[in-house]
């Protein structure tokens, strides 16, 4: 059973290890929403996501009540990394198993913590089944990742630090992929201020708890999609789902584009790098699903910031070409010696960096004697783009842009 | 003149406006280096670095003194946006020349902070003797960017925070370009506390404040060039260099490489992005450059963030490359069906994602019959490159690698 006795004594149990992260002013979100932003930074928090004080004050309530024969858990990401974390803390044995997909950043962070890995099978399911079974092999505690009220009541933790440093949060944003950090937020607020809004946001790829939420009954998905890692998850805990029905206000999704976007937003404007869990809320916050009266304070959960590089680039890419500072054409011209010294010409007087080029004279929908050129650019802006296009037509180039 | 009065009294100016930034024990660092490290995280400031600051602290100055006829700054970057901001503050005009190069995202941050903009010359000295003469013509205060003692007063601001949070600092790094930070935390620092070792850091690209340094007086060099855009400064001030000729009592400098490696490294680990000037103290530390007892609390300054995307992007391509997380190669088969085909499968079975791929059958060096695929992947670090090198060549794949 959750409550706010178990989460001030989870607080106790993690005070000194696990950082007191940044719940900070975001004047940029404040002034685009209207209300008054402030985003608990659990990015920053060791580990890079808040799933280390749950497993920190699980794995401390074992060591309390003398059970030290070592611990499992499956998880692709920051759950392993908070158990890794916490079970070297206490010098005891950890085993996480992982889907064989697992990128390399997250099984190198879990290996530079000491703990063993197992990957084993194509999904979560499978490294989840094979590692519970593993435990009750081998005498470990299986740490579930949010199902567990001491799991719970270590993500209730944030809720005292933010409560502590702002007064009168009207409102509390928070991802929702199982619902162990929704569960144990909320159960302290509701405990402490309980005119407090909470908001749940899922990845509209991975809607199971949403569904839940709104049958009323835990309602599981065939499959998830979305570069939400942290919060894929595709059955729904009747035990998370118990504490979000009694405390969850307001319930929306957000799609990955809204999610990239949020992610670039936060590494643009906050400076910080949240992955796409972590990025829920502000995506929320940015593509006008949070309903509130102006000026209300709202607090904002970045969840984690595990994001792999090469997901990064990638939105980082898609990201300079939706805001107009990237721009891909496909120019025809003549075939001839010249040709692409003009074009180029008008490209640098225009002030647009080419940063890729390629030259094709055989495909079969152009004319013989023409040829294509595929150009990416670098631009300024939708204003800069515009010129450019201008300043293309009146040079005589036709051209087609991609998106 | 530059003492502790004189910051004290700036830093009544700044508190409620710029934000007291984190100044958090950096565990993984701490391990790697054997000291005790503690990151000023001034890339969370407002306007994206310290500078906000200094430029703050002077207009406040200017304003007390009754002096609202507006303010006039050359900057391509982060001086702009605290002299933008802190004018925007006070509701004074605000007029800022940049060079014809500047990249959008600053052009842009600073006309959101409601600043005029002139876009003038092909480098920052042709801005910087516009903007002086620009300010005479039209009765605005010239803002310079560091030697200025109010400026650098606002600057020494971020010792008082540090000396407060953090007790028995051995040493603080600083970034150097014209000096005025290092000029302000130096003074606090050596007035509050005079054990504390002074450290500053250059870009190799940019060395005019070392060699200054060494020659104990004014150097100026002829180009700069470096990825340290905000400390790549040509000419040495004097009245900056006098406060570091008494205060500082190491100097160092880094390459573009390590500053590279330093911004990858605080993104993937500490979830910050930090820009190449604020990464130069962590790239020194990393490449172990700080020659400091073991066990030394170090306090190292982030001084800003404000890195164009585009320039990021390009930071994690090379950075993957190098930690083997990505690879180039060129593979040469026999130019017939299958023959792709059992190229992919080899890929395939050794868990390699292919990422972009080219097939080329003209290039002079082939032998009739034979094609060059080229290919760039995702690899998971050393080991699997090493597996992926031996199946090719296990299947017959005689390849080339790109680095």
């Amino acid at each position: 059973m959750l409550d706010l006795k178990k989460i001030k004594k989870a607080y106790e149990r993690v005070s000194g290890v696990v950082h007191r992260t940044p719940f900070t002013y975001a004047p940029i979100l404040s002034q685009l929403s209207g209300y008054e932003v402030y985003l608990k930074k659990e990015n920053l928090q060791r580990t890079g996501a808040f799933k280390l004080r749950g497993a920190f004050n699980k794995i401390a309530a074992l060591i309390e009540a003398g059970e030290r024969g070592g611990v499992v858990a499956s998880s692709a990401g920051n759950h392993a990394q908070g158990v890794a974390f916490s079970a070297k803390y206490f010098d005891i044995e950890a085993t996480i198993v992982m889907p064989e997909s697992t990128p390399l950043t997250k099984i190198l962070g879990v290996k530079e913590l000491g703990a063993k890995v197992i990957l084993h099978g194509s999904n979560y399911d499978e490294a989840y089944a094979y590692a519970k079974s593993y435990g009750e092999e081998n005498n470990f505690t299986f740490v579930h990742p949010f199902a567990d009220s001491e799991v719970m009541a270590g993500q209730g933790t944030i809720t005292l630090e933010m409560i502590e440093e702002v007064e009168d949060l009207d409102a509390v944003v928070v991802p929702v992929g199982g619902g162990g950090l929704i569960s144990g937020i909320s159960v302290a607020a509701k405990a402490l201020q309980p005119s407090i809004k909470m908001i749940g946001i899922s990845a509209e790829g991975a809607p199971a708890m949403k569904q839940s939420y709104e049958a009323k009954t835990p309602v599981d998905t065939t499959s998830v999609r979305t570069i939400a890692d942290g919060i894929a998850v595709r059955d729904t805990s009747p035990i998370t789902l118990e504490y979000i029905l009694k405390n969850v206000d307001v319930f929306e999704t957000v799609c990955d584009d809204e999610i990239a976007s949020a992610i670039l937003f936060l590494l643009e404007k906050q400076k910080v790098l949240v992955e796409g869990a972590g990025a829920v809320g502000v995506a929320a916050l940015l593509h006008g699903k949070l309903d509130l009266p102006k000026g209300s304070k709202v607090g904002i959960v970045l969840s984690g910031g595990n994001i792999d590089v090469t997901m990064l680039s990638l939105i980082i890419e898609k990201g300079l070409m939706k805001s107009s500072r990237k721009m891909k054409l496909l120019v025809t011209l003549v075939d001839k010696p010249g040709a692409l010294q003009s074009l180029t010409e008008i490209l640098t007087k225009v002030g647009a960096n080419i940063v890729q080029i390629g030259y094709d004279r055989t495909s079969t929908d152009l004319e013989f004697g023409d040829a294509h050129v595929s150009v990416s650019l670098e631009t300024k802006g939708e204003e800069h783009q515009a010129e450019i296009r201008a300043r293309l037509k009146e040079g005589g180039f036709p051209f087609k842009e991609e998106n």
